[in-house]
């Protein structure tokens, strides 16, 4: 079977042909969706992939990430977890591409991961249902790295994190990584692996405590100011694992979902606490959760 | 006696000729110390402060803030907690006025607020030495709020928190705030107070999940966008008061040093906590404290 997709976040558009969950022909370019104006959509959609839409008259077309946003083409409501394919299958916005023929934009999932929290995803309800995790924790790891309880196949619920974007805040933003220098000492992350710990437990400082005082340790001449942005990095990537393994319990094992650098970080800090971190290919995992929700939907 | 007082920070100068704790001169500027450069700051002093030189030859001299620090006018190295007004007058920095008279730079503390923990303050040892507390918890509620341990008239150990910087990056840099509408209603601020306690305890769930969470209650229609700016600024000192209340044990009363608005915002926390807190004047405290360091160097 093949089928047509549009991998469409933020900043970038991904169009793949799919067959057998093997990508055979691909375009991208940088017409995300925050760059984009309503009613610009189709003409993007059509002008990228209009090609596979005349060669592939019968192929279904699926749209995936902030494309559903309200800021996309039309506004995918979030389906409620928890949910597997069925349930994303059943809950597919239709938008009109030509001649009659329609597209399906994959919705965002809304969760509460603790009583009164609430979270949501745009895409990475995909990724996970193609990771091939019928059972378990798994952790995508982007600028908001979520953290995805399994049972039987669904997605049970989640939590996101603002770690990425906050280390962005810090380092761009804010005077406490005004200190940092480079080039980068790696052994700092470590470090603030170590200075999260004192935030877990009975006598937590907190966090916006341990920030100011890795400005602090720099400043009184106690850390070299070239461990400061990966102690940062440690320091928030610990406070997330803690807070990840406080809700969801501690797994013998987690599963990655990142970019491979980002993927090892995540794999040295479980360590720590004794838990194994397998990865798995995102792209991968990208298409198997499509041809999962496809299939559904070409059932329902 | 009469002293002569420069409360010199980051965007402001001010200048007070002293009386019995009565300020009975004053002059202000906006040449902070970020706005100069090395070598301009005894003439921003002499230009600010001569004529009172020259009318009270006598006069002690003295500076206090940002202006003993790397980008200030000498830099007044850290003196170790604890530190009362004799261990501070000990540490104080001289400067070159005019004609062999010389000023004296009160030093900032360093402290190791738990182990491992480094901290740093400039301008508030003065402040809270003026507070009238033995002993007891302070709370200095700044841009960088501290939470300062006073015992025996000294200042044992203090916690500085990133809070109110926080706030303003997560409102002007961060997609978290972007949500965010006016007027705001201040019924926000219970609710993140509230969502603070879901990060305390066993079950924690971490700070950078509760930020995002907020961001979530809005896009997915469950919160109104005007409760989310005081919704985050809850949430923060929440967090905030947790971690101190962890750190320095929970007394029954806290005193507060900051601007009316701000007070009365942790007044109110604090009584979720049951614990109930006094404020003093700050301008009333930095005078106490300044006389307090002058007298001692008077002796020395």
């Amino acid at each position: 079977m093949r089928f047509i997709v549009a991998d469409w976040g933020t900043t970038r558009f991904r169009g793949y042909l799919i067959e057998n969950e093997t990508i055979i022909d691909q375009v991208s370019s940088d017409e995300g969706v925050s760059s984009l104006r309503r009613g610009q959509h189709r003409d993007v959609f059509l002008s990228q992939c209009g090609r596979w839409l005349k060669a592939e008259p019968d192929a279904p077309v699926l749209l995936v990430g902030m494309v559903g946003s309200r800021e996309g083409w039309v506004e995918a409501p979030y389906a409620a977890c928890p949910a597997g394919p069925a349930e994303i299958a059943r809950a597919l916005a239709p938008v009109d591409l030509e001649n009659g023929r329609q597209g399906y934009i994959i919705p965002g999932l809304f969760c509460e991961p603790a009583p009164g929290a609430a979270d949501v995803m745009r895409g990475e309800e995909t990724l996970v249902l193609g990771a091939g995790i019928e059972n378990g924790l798994i952790c995508s790891a982007g600028t908001h790295p979520k953290w995805i309880e399994m049972r039987n196949g669904r997605i049970e619920r989640f939590a996101t994190y603002m770690t990425g974007e906050m280390y962005a805040l810090l380092r761009e933003h804010s005077m406490i990584g005004r200190p940092a220098t480079e080039p980068e000492d790696p052994k700092g992350f470590d470090l603030g692996l170590d200075a999260a710990q004192r935030n877990s437990g009975e006598n937590r400082v907190g966090l916006l405590h341990l920030l100011f005082s890795a400005r602090a340790s720099v400043v009184s001449g106690r850390m070299n100011s070239n461990l400061l942005a990966p102690y940062l990095s440690g320091l928030l990537t610990g406070d997330e694992i803690n807070g990840a393994l406080s809700q969801f319990g501690r797994p013998s094992s987690v599963t990655i979902l990142a970019a491979p650098e980002r993927a090892e970080l995540y794999i040295h800090a479980l360590e720590r606490h004794g838990i194994k971190a397998e990865t798995k290919d995102m792209q991968q995992a990208l298409i198997a959760g499509l041809a999962r929700i496809v299939r559904e939907h070409a059932i329902g």
